[in-house]
């Protein structure tokens, strides 16, 4: 869940595919020869064939055990841990498993660990017949490898398994600890993420997480993220029947869709952008100076043509300014209807009251916020307008992440990838999507920051997924770098 | 579109099934001999297995020409009539043809025509896997014929028709002018019956018209319905994306759904159960001292029994008394929202900001009410108070239609009902539903009132649709006495 996971591409951006040929200025070139490549999009063309839907329960623990075979074969000491070992594995039942990596340095063994947190499992296809090539092919052509999880996070992933490759090839060392963490449940909203970590928390110990994913913007810029908001997810249920009834009943009989429409109404002022709920914004902490310092020097988006591509109309008040930016990356909690489920929706004119009407919000969540007590504040909220009858259920929740921009790891972070990608980075406080950031933090005690080699319009989640085989060799480049500059 | 047409049934109404046997007190018994019954059941299985699902464009001009084969083997002159003659008939383009009937009483040929309004149409019989019997099979059990349309309406028509034919058989005449007029879209709101009637309303013209259905509630008592309501049937658009967007840019990016909810807010107050449109009462008459003496004196529905039956727990606030029975039956303009399109509804947790928000609206219209002056003042009400951005569709309309309690072919149609149910009857001064009735008597300028023979709880619209064998037997002889009592 993060925010450019389900946009489509509009341009092929081929101003990013850099002849690697040119490339000559790190240590790490010598070792990305034609053949590193072929193994690299081999391996990459053998997860991305392993079809590994988590909301399907499909192919997941087949999955598991090919990325364990590609670490092994790539020198990583690699298992796989279940979540529960007393009962035999059933596919459609069973939590998916881990997949645990580990290399230890030699020369460096009481240095620093890095931790690498990836996803074995990818989004559902469809809808299929907008694809143009087979979603579980790994296609190659102009440069490109298609396919679901090709990008997310399967790309990601083996850029992170094929550094420490190299470097092993390179020397029989590598000069920092490092450990994968691959789990299974990402795109379903990693339920058990929290569980898995306290249980294996000795094992994961480190001292700086590198996150699953990290973008490339349309000038071949980087986007490191540090942070993730927070996320409660909630459903809203008015009933008022046992099923639909004809609508000549309105004379009688009150319709839940209307009980719904009013008690949204009090959560949510359009005009000024604002959650109504009492409470909500309390423990909501204006950015610092030094953050406000930060994010005046940094550079931006595009915002303006993003709104062209998608033809938004309909903004809120900040968009067309510096405040706006500052919204996405980093301030303004949300609440988003992601849905209403109720009635008649097909071609054509049905007259009922519909049985029930179901609502989807999502809030995001800023730093400080907890999910739980914002759960609490919307009940009291919906029971003190009136609106008891109203049932709620608390879905997903999570806090937001950040590490400061201060944190040496950022640094480190910031200057391998400016080097590796020869551009200035955009750092953003955090990203504007959700994710299990903070309960890595939190578990391990570590700084967390996003960082990769992903398009910003690789079709993340959408038909025609693909990476550019060119940020592929950059990411495996910087990951390669990272662990160098990490270890000094 | 009327009140009880996709009700399920709850019990079987055995008390309904009347031994026909002992019913010797009118003269048409004794033409309703066995042999009748079976080529009434064996003619509307004939229609029932041919399927005419209009809103999918199926099989219907198949089903018009057996209607008017039917009929013509009743002694009917009948004629299949097409909308459109110069263009060669194509099952998906077309619209349907109507069924033409007429028997000229050679006795009386300058006496009372009446009319007879009936569709060959049918609803889709989706969810097909809750059908116990094949929809189309016509099967007889248990003193019931079971099939889509079985009821609603080839049924009622059928009555009419074998009522004609026996009246023929018993003295080679009929004591009045008897005409028949079949559609096939009536299940799709009857788009072209206007048009139909412009186009033959000589031909047509009557002095009292028996519309399409009349029910019979769970003591055997006939339901006589002397109006239908009109409607204004809406949908409502509003945009603000080319396509779903991540929700984490609800930060910038406002969410067609809240502008949706702010919009409907101010249309309806569901604690008053009043509609916010100014004006939208304007043309609302107050019933007259007459007409409230009428409802003060008519049995009632027990309306306790059929919200316990649906467990109905959100009532409107006159619900418990008289008063709610009157806003069924006649008054109280209504707005109820059939439904509601937007974004992810689905199991699970996605986060998107919707495209666009979609919601239907019907309005019950009361006499007098005016569906496109109604329409503007919708339209109207949304400029004014800030959102003329959404966009409007008018999507069907028609008017009101009521004839007076006190004109004298509902007394004929009143007294003869319960001579032939021997039951009180039940006469509302309307329908809760909506139908082009108002069409019918404003063009042929004549009376018209709903009577027949269908259960209340026939499964109309529903799986398991059936007709009562007892009752379609009462409905031919409801038939044929009215067309002996209309004569005198």
């Amino acid at each position: 869940m993060h925010p450019f996971k389900d946009l489509e591409v509009s341009l092929i951006d081929n101003l990013l595919y850099i002849i690697f040929v040119d490339d000559v200025m790190y240590n790490s070139t010598r070792f990305m020869i034609d053949s590193d490549i072929k193994g690299l999009l081999s391996d990459l063309q053998t997860l991305v064939r392993q079809p590994s839907i988590s909301s399907k329960k499909e192919g997941l623990e087949e999955c598991a055990n090919l990325v364990s075979n590609i670490m092994r074969k790539s020198g990583i000491y690699s298992t796989v841990f279940y979540y529960d070992t007393s009962t035999p594995y059933n596919r459609k039942s069973t939590i998916p498993p881990i997949v645990y990596g580990e290399v230890k340095s030699k020369s460096n063994p009481n240095g620093n660990t890095l931790l690498f947190y990836n996803h074995y499992d990818v989004q559902p296809v469809e809808p299929i017949d907008r694809w143009e090539v087979n979603p579980f092919g790994g296609e190659i052509k102009d440069g490109k490898i298609y396919g679901r999880g090709a990008a997310d996070d399967k790309g990601e992933l083996i850029t992170r398994i094929k550094a420490a490759e190299y470097l092993l090839r390179e020397r029989g060392d590598v000069p920092c600890n490092i450990k994968f963490f691959v789990e299974g449940e990402e795109e379903v909203g990693s339920p058990h993420i929290a569980s898995y970590l306290q249980k294996f928390r000795q094992r994961l110990a480190c001292d700086g997480i590198i996150w699953e994913f990290g973008y490339v913007d349309t000038q071949g810029r980087p986007i490191i993220n540090l942070g993730m908001k927070g996320m409660l997810y909630v459903e809203l249920v008015s009933r008022g029947l046992s099923h639909d009834l004809h609508s000549s009943l309105a004379v009688l009989v009150r319709n839940p869709i209307w009980n719904m429409v009013k008690a949204l109404n009090t959560i949510w002022d359009d005009k000024n952008a604002k959650i109504l709920i009492k409470d909500w914004y309390n423990e909501v902490k204006e950015f610092t100076a030094d953050e406000l310092a930060f994010i005046q020097h940094q550079p931006l988006y595009d915002i303006d043509e993003f709104a062209k591509k998608y033809r938004i109309n309909r903004f809120l008040k900040h968009f067309d300014d510096r405040e706006g930016i500052k919204r996405v990356l980093a301030g303004a909690p949300t609440c988003n209807i992601s849905g209403i489920d109720t009635g008649y929706i097909i071609q054509g004119a049905k007259t009922v009251i519909p049985a029930l009407a179901k609502v989807k919000i999502d809030f995001r969540l800023v730093p400080n916020m907890n999910p739980e007590l914002q759960f609490q504040r919307l009940r009291a909220h919906l029971r003190e307008k009136g609106f008891s009858d109203i049932e709620t259920s608390f879905i997903h929740g999570v806090s937001a992440s950040r590490t400061s921009f201060k944190h040496p790891f950022v640094k480190i972070l910031k200057n391998t990838a400016e080097k590796v990608y020869r551009k200035r980075s955009i750092v953003n406080l955090s990203s504007a999507g959700s994710g299990p950031m903070s309960i890595f933090v939190n578990t391990l005690k570590c700084p967390c920051v996003a960082a990769g080699c992903t398009s910003i319009f690789s079709n993340i989640h959408g038909p025609n997924e693909y990476a550019d085989i060119g940020l592929l060799k950059k990411g495996t480049i910087l990951m390669m770098e990272i662990i160098r500059d990490f270890s000094r």
